[in-house]
């Protein structure tokens, strides 16, 4: 089979999350930029990959995927001997992950997002934050973060003792907010702060990172 | 292992999630009521089922989940030899049926949860649906049927030829649109009609609508 193509952008969280699965897995790819300054994700070619018209898409031989998500569900089966495992094989251990990918997707990262938004892309664009909206997204987010506390002191990771995808699809919006006024919500919260500090530092994520300097 | 106990309520959608994969499952549950007018859901001993205060929460002898999605994915693996299938076991089909959940999650669900909490649920309260909204969530909307009427062009189901959790997450709120003006984005694609006809009236489905009655 062809090699693996990661249609996408460097500084797209949603990229980043593929990126740091597939280091994770130690699977070889290649990222085909997209440049999303001249609304190229909204053109074709990039729509017969992704009609959403959102970075990143997904190429496998004849298998074309969007969703970054889905992309990394498809690489954990695909590719389930190599590099870390990031799932569950056993139905009440991938019921326990779902879960804690649930928990990312529809309670943490949408207003992760909306901070690291206002925080730190509005300024690229020239945007002032609007701070009325920070506030309101601190005080959802330290709402979530008290839950994880809690569930981190009682396990490693979201999903158990293992590293999974349920913690790393948290990394790139997480890295973001590191950089802002938000990192306070991590640091006050010691199981939540070891937490971050560990899957920061993994070698993988380190590769993504390291991606944005070329 | 102990029954299958769902807290939660047949009006709510989330809980309709999960109870049209148990019936497509065939698996016997106990439907243990929270009363949401009292705001139970936000109270013990609900939050010790759920955290984040949202139904349904699951229990399957000591495993407890909540997020209905993921609930539903330990269903199918749990019994995968029970009912309808639900699920691939390849990697690429389940790449691909992961990619259409996604969709289903992110791009579907939080406009039509919009519509219907305007154009349904807000006359259930005494208030009245915001025209400006409504205006702007049809168009949202709109726009997603029209990459589904190619897709459903494609293949009978969103995943492939077979009903799959990508198509039963869409039932409980395309349910609610359909008692809505928001049945003629449907109405006026073929194929997209043709799809909710056939999902609508699976048996599994009926059974969730009978449990309304009750």
């Amino acid at each position: 089979m062809a090699g693996i193509k990661v249609h996408g952008a460097v500084y797209s969280t949603a990229t980043q999350r593929v990126s740091a699965c597939l280091y994770e897995k130690e699977v070889e790819f290649e990222l085909v930029p997209v440049d999303m300054s001249t609304g190229a994700h909204k053109q074709q070619p990039f729509l017969s990959l992704n009609p959403f018209g959102q970075l990143p898409a997904f190429e496998h031989g004849d298998l074309k995927l969007f969703e970054s998500r889905a992309i990394n569900q498809y690489i954990v089966h695909e590719f389930p001997n190599k590099g870390t495992q990031l799932t569950c094989p056993v139905s009440k251990g991938l019921g326990i992950l779902s879960m804690w990918m649930e928990v990312e997707a529809h309670q943490y990262d949408p207003v992760a997002s909306k901070l690291a938004w206002e925080l730190a892309f509005k300024s690229m664009f020239g945007m002032t934050a609007d701070l009325a909206v920070v506030e309101e997204n601190e005080a959802k987010l330290a709402k979530v973060l008290d839950i994880y506390e809690t569930r981190l002191s009682q396990s490693k990771y979201l999903a158990g003792e293992s590293f999974s995808l349920a913690d790393l699809h948290h990394l790139p919006v997480t890295q973001v907010l590191l950089g802002t006024q938000t990192k306070k919500l991590f640091d006050s919260r010691p199981h939540v702060c070891a937490w971050i500090a560990g899957i920061t530092a993994r070698p993988a994520w380190c590769k993504v990172l390291a991606m944005q300097k070329h």
